[in-house]
């Protein structure tokens, strides 16, 4: 075995499976895989977004899933490498309706970790380079409708003498990136949004706001940033892109409309979708609804005694309208983690006396430190000059499982505390209270676990550790009053601003909101991983809870998730709605049960 | 010589090349190119766009403009080829402030042609990549001005208490895609537009209008069009990527603003620039000031006796409406070029009964032939699978002399006249006249010579070959009547519609209605080469006359050209304005005199 290079130990690996597969044997298949191993199949086989574990659970998955689907014509796409011991390379392969791409790692010959993708469905291509639309119908038609008076005609008619396919609530990036995708695979879709145009939900937020992911990791799908977008993007920068995206691509945006209700009818198979557009009540009928509100659910807005007395400005961080009214006034700011540094130091910027109330430990992460550490090999120029594009950059994260991704990054985040040990030396000689993690891994599973509790310190940090910001740590708010905050220390802060930067709740709140209860308990809590951590309760469920995968509720989505996410999935959330759409059978294995609502 | 490879030959005649400049030595730089032999500058050395032809105005341009800047650094870029005992190669270079690209053509080892473009300024390179702008400034800044509040202020007070380097006016095409270059260069611009919105001028036209240079050859500077983007772009999308691209590239443009008058003002080297922005005068004082007007410069309209009497609709073509009013109306058109043929076809399409008056001949070319023949090397699916990406189809397109180019293109029309021969029988058939350019080298070269005398077939052609748009040739309009129209061989067409597709003037026909008749006659007639064909006079002058070049007025630019064109000349012209702006010598070489004013 060790005489076979690298590229020839992966295609030998490859027929072998292909091989086993062709006979129909799970058992030679599964036999082809260590004890210690992955599957993780996005669509493809499993149309669902879902990880198989272990040998056992990896056989079954060929048995139920993979056997079933008509596997075939693997190959290795390019060389493999190896490195440390674990040979990949990246793997073409179809099914009966579908072509796949994926990447496999081996140790000792058998699959350590083996990501399969869907890429397209047969017969139904996105239509691009050779094989682009034409545009114009040479040669001569008498009645021909131009572009503008098909786009306009499918404007007037939709939701009024035709019904999308998709109704899409939300028109942030996420909405947007799922309906540029359905657009190109010819998925009537609206999405609906409640501000006038998109990027409102950027424009609208204080004013200091910008991206903390780099540019690299946040490309829209099809259309990348062009190389001199700043790394960094200040809010109204992208939400002028966000607005020209929506426009070039076509998308059926109704801004200025609000979804008010939506129920399913079973009996159709429909939804019943109200909303209000410009004023006007109307009612969609789509066939699948899709919920991209935000990753971040509905407000946590905490009930606090005296609340109501308040005689100054009082709000959760999603309508802090930013610092300029706050001048020589008294800010105090409840919330330790990305918004309250955010907001606190705008506000110091602007001449506010501002203090942050910490409740419970924050993971900082310094922004350089972060791009050198854990994105520069995926999402940098370096990674684009050694030729790793936004496509592969984001294939390569998700060949990772989840739960292997803490011994990943466990590693880089020690380096981080080494690096910048004065730092946090720094912030914990003033109160601050520090976390890498509940088991150390750092940043992103933090995110993945409770899309909260850490903050990407862009200079916030220097004025807390400056005494700049003041801080209050290890106590929780005990009443408001007219013009103070008393905690449960019993000390009382004066103040004439009051930002709760609490947080969200799930995002099934808002199906609560706008289904209901029965629907939003039945598809349960969104995000996590069931990690056993701090807002993530087991059992382990291996991949994020209802994100861009059918969920317990028929026809019902969650599409969301940061720029990455938004690009990268909802691809594989278009390929299950089209499928559905064009009747292609679509057995979803691997549902997780619902353990929590909440 | 002939056991060198192409690779080592080209490397050895930039070695030749390189020594003889560091030595000073002009003679024996000119000794490396033959007699009959090209250097083709832009604006590198000459700070012009200027063809030196022959190898005694080769050596000229070696001591008056290459050995004053300075070269150093010649090298190849990857291998040479050879073909047809043709040997050529990419090639850098550098000057005293300059960075440069080009390409060259050897045959025995002598150069043929030789292309230098400069692609950078030293000290003011375009930041992208791993320079582009990080966008935010982290850390705290009090009286920090976020992205936003910087734009508002720039836009609030350009022309009012600072006013821009340069002032383009007309914001089609040509100007976006030179505002893009300037803004990228940091020269602060102002574009004016008359209509509302960019992209206006196109959506403005006839309804059925599209593109008809496919998307490969079309692409804006810096963000190109996305794979799934039509092959032909109706006139509606286009205009709305052109808006788009106007916001995302943060480009100053200032629509609803129409320029009354310009005027240089030599004592202050300025110029002052009068427009009116929504309602209100404003005086613009930049230091430059371009006429991207359009390679259409005023149109052309006959003045013929009666017009004022007609009852029924008449105008130029490029005031058409479409044809949606024309229903069973007889329309006539006057002219058998592309915009005569457009209209006819929309015309016949919405069922009037048309006339197309043609009064000499035209080059037809068929859509499909025109890109399989002309295009496929350079701006198709194929050539950019083959490696051939826009910028290096420009620059190929760009290393052809003018002188050389008909002798390059005649056997590519030879194949297309033999190719679609039973097409152009139809035609003559029903006494449609033909021709393919004076000298037989087709569609291009009539487009650089006049700007017209063409049409590329997307379907007219058909409906004239049938008889559903009815032909007139060999006569001219004698007058018109209330309801009629009257040919020089006493013929009469009744008309409900008279439309005048007849063409526009000289660019500088501009610069006559916004400067001043002597101003347009000092800078002269714009466009041509000096062929000695129909409108296009000799001296033969090698390059389009004050294309994105100084002209014989301080100060004063055209750009435009189509977007090919745009594209790529957009580059030198940004490159020039910007030495200027910072104080860089820009010693011209190769002014040509005015031989026409129009």
């Amino acid at each position: 075995m060790s005489d076979r290079t690298p590229t020839q130990q992966v295609s030998d690996w490859l027929t072998a499976l292909g091989g086993a597969l062709d006979r129909g044997d799970a058992a030679a298949a599964a036999a082809l895989f260590g004890d210690d191993s992955y599957w993780r199949d996005l669509v493809t086989f499993t149309w669902n977004i879902t990880t198989a574990e272990g040998n056992a659970k990896v056989r079954e998955m060929i048995e139920r899933a993979v056997l079933p689907a008509k596997p075939s014509a693997w190959q290795l796409e390019g060389e493999g490498t190896e490195a440390g011991g674990v040979t990949e390379g990246w793997i073409r392969f179809e099914t009966g309706v579908a072509r796949g791409y994926g990447h496999v790692r081996l140790i000792a010959g058998k699959a350590w970790t083996l990501l399969t993708t869907m890429t397209e469905l047969k017969g139904f291509e996105e239509h691009k380079g050779s094989t682009r639309d034409k545009g114009v119908e040479h040669g001569v038609h008498p009645d021909r409708k131009t572009w503008l008076e098909q786009r306009q005609q499918e404007d007037a008619q939709l939701g009024i003498t035709t019904q999308p396919y998709v109704v899409i609530v939300g028109g942030g990036q996420g909405g947007i990136a799922l309906g540029a995708r359905l657009r190109r695979l010819n998925v009537p879709t609206v999405i609906v949004e409640k501000n006038e145009r998109p990027g409102d939900s950027w424009r609208k937020r204080y004013k200091s706001l910008c991206l903390h992911d780099p540019v690299w990791y946040d490309h829209l799908p099809f259309l990348p940033f062009p190389e001199h977008w700043p790394v960094f993007s200040p809010k109204d920068k992208i939400a002028d892109w966000l607005e020209m995206y929506t426009k070039v691509m076509e998308l059926n945006y109704w801004g200025g409309t609000e979804c008010t209700s939506a129920a399913y009818d079973e009996r159709n198979a429909e939804w019943t979708v109200e909303v209000v557009r410009n004023g006007r009540r109307m009612t969609l009928r789509p066939r699948q609804l899709v919920l991209a509100t935000g990753m971040s659910g509905v407000p946590n807005m905490p009930s606090v005694p005296g609340m109501e007395t308040f005689k100054g400005d009082l709000h959760h961080s999603s309508k802090h309208p930013g610092p300029d009214n706050y001048t020589g006034k008294k800010a105090v700011v409840i919330g330790s983690n990305n918004s309250g540094h955010d907001i606190c130091a705008a506000l110091w910027e602007a001449g506010a006396d501002v203090t942050m109330v910490q409740r419970s430990s924050t993971h900082v992460a310094r922004s350089d430190t972060l791009m050198e550490l854990l994105l520069a090999g995926l999402y940098s120029e370096a990674a684009v000059k050694a030729g790793v594009t936004t496509d592969k950059a984001d294939l390569i994260f998700a060949s990772v499982p989840y739960k292997v991704l803490p011994s990943l990054h466990a590693p880089a985040f020690a380096e981080m505390k080494k690096r910048d040990a004065e730092f946090y030396g720094r912030l914990e000689k003033v109160g601050f209270r520090l976390d890498f993690g509940e088991d150390d891994s750092g940043l992103f599973l933090k995110y993945l676990r409770r899309g909260s509790g850490y903050y990407i310190d862009v200079g916030a940090s220097e004025l807390v550790a400056d005494g700049k910001i003041k801080l209050k740590t290890g106590v929780e708010v005990d009443r408001i009053t007219e013009r103070s905050v008393v905690f449960t220390d019993g000390s009382e802060l004066p103040a004439d601003l009051i930002v709760f930067a609490t947080g969200y709740g799930s995002m099934n709140g808002w199906a609560k909101q706008l289904i209901g209860k029965e629907v939003a308990d039945k598809v349960g809590k969104c995000w996590g991983l069931g990690s056993g951590t701090c807002n993530d309760p087991g059992p382990w469920e291996g991949e994020l809870r209802n994100m861009w995968k059918p969920t317990h509720q028929e026809a019902l989505w969650f599409h969301g998730g940061n720029l990455h996410q938004s690009r990268h999935y909802s691809q594989f959330l278009a390929l299950q709605l089209k499928a559905r759409m064009e009747g292609i059978p679509t057995p979803v294995y691997g549902m997780e049960p619902v353990y929590h609502v909440s």
